[in-house]
């Protein structure tokens, strides 16, 4: 999980399945007009709870965050992709990688953004914690 | 452009390149609690943008759109995935196919819901028609 | 529905009731910072249905959009006009047409930027087609 | 500005323009699902800026709003318009009153929810006040 | 309910218990980029409704709103604090005295926006008034 | 950063300066009708930005964040705080800490939900790393 900006180059493709894929857009941004991290964050955690409500066949709540690190800006207009591949799967519990990417249409730029781990638990009606059926 | 459900039944798979990809969430439906077909044509003009921003290579604006069917009811909770295959390119102009499908995470499903034609004309930063470089 | 430019210059003034008018706003912009044609789009679904809703006495859902042509940009701060009349009922279906106009608080400008029409059908709570009362 | 029901129930009809007419959706609502108050007076602000924006010939800031009364509920799906009159034209503000229907499309009903005046102050590109042309 | 600047700036510090602090983002401008006073009043009564809810023990809605006057801009990016005074509680009504603050992030600046009055009334599950408990 | 619930609940009182507090809406659920991770995250780096861009007298950008638990569900209608306190200041880059707390007007609950470390570094105007003033 300490993930640098080497590391990242090295990544020459997404890792996992595209999951989510959204425009970064105007009413996105903060107080800089900047596409911020905590919004990559918001993406992500609904990317991954997306894959984990897949495997556990409905609902999940998220129950923890790996560290993660932004080291390139993501401006408006970007393409942003979130990929996600599971890997470990618990009693209740589900762990997803997901790998942020980012192009900008009109322009060929492709590169990697961020990634990092969630951990999700299948939740029954009431909130409570549930086996993952199968 | 006269889709009927069965035309639609019949397309085993989509057609194009997956451009957007989104989560249909409570903030985004209607007085019913229905996700309704203009946020789906809001999705579909974003997608057809995307793609016709990447050939134009750079800015571009919706001139037209073809007419669609909404023949199925979209849940909050569905994944929708619009594909997009560019149909035909003029000197300014671009016509893309917008396919758009739908997977609700946890259940299997995954059908086709519209498709829709929509067409771009490259502007400049005053927004004058432009020629597509190239 | 094949609205070309000068069509729309000889419009005079916009046809059927007024029934939604809203603010263009930033947060409604796409990456270029304009109002897109998907947001219209939204908008006169929305429009279309409060119509439909009306007629019907209770509960639609859009089955149908025609082809539109957006042939003017939306800036931001543009007052959007949606004007509906209902143009065909059927036993179970309302179809509605949908002008779009547009103003400049404060410039004096004013002038249709599209129509469009949109096709709803009753439903029940259980989203089952449903005759219309009366 | 003491309105009570009974004197909204003695209006039979709006009063002013029709400046903005917006449906309430299931995103606009409070922790209990209900529109509420501030909801209405944004929408309100916004309306009798549109109207002071048209009047002053450019931009315009709410300097003051006037007391509010809000003696009904507003269910999600209500179509709420906002009603403009200028009531006071000054060297550089302007005063109007807003006046608040909402009429539930499917139902028939159809009644005033509120009323408030707002002031708003020409101001020009670096914000400070002006002289209203003419 | 008179307010002036003046009266303002003899404000040493804020009245009451902070009870919201929100970031004004890009999303929440108006048409000239500028945080309205609509938007201010629909924090102003969130803040209030909140402190109403904590003593009526449970729902509440929004009866009426005091006089406001808004003395100075709210750039985007600014820090908005409500503070909250309940002022008076009667039999189902509680009456919330909103004092708005504004800090500039990175700047020093804090000064008073404005303030206002906003009365509640406690209902139960099916909107009618209720006593408050105790 | 190995958080437990067992030390959320030895922590009696929130650490730091409160920094953002704001009431969670209907319009900010995921399709289960819960508030998610994701949002708590966004909020956190909203609130963690805030108190870097206080420090770096000017704008920040995100480039880490830790890891964290959400251990706890976060209902529609709470009031969400977040905490924040300066750990370490670099010559660029300035490390914040951020505790969540929860609590439901009209109900008594008051509890932690997480924590988290966010790694700001102060830019100029065009995106480059500066040096923190002073």
């Amino acid at each position: 999980m300490n993930t640098t900006i080497d590391d990242m180059d090295s990544d020459p493709t997404p890792e996992g399945q595209l999951t989510l894929q959204e425009l970064a857009m105007p009413g996105d941004t903060n107080a800089n007009g900047d596409i911020y991290g905590g919004w990559l964050m918001s993406k992500m955690d609904l990317a991954g709870s997306t894959t984990a409500t897949q495997l556990a066949g409905g609902r999940v709540t998220t129950v923890a965050a790996g560290s993660m690190a932004f080291l390139r800006p993501v401006p408006v207009g970007s393409l942003v992709s979130c990929y996600t591949s599971v890997t470990e799967v618990g009693r209740s519990s589900i762990r997803v990688l997901v790998d942020v990417w980012l192009s900008r249409p009109g322009t060929g730029e492709n590169y990697k953004v961020t990634e990092g781990a969630f951990v999700y638990v299948a939740i029954d009606d009431n909130g409570r914690t549930r086996q993952i059926s199968g």
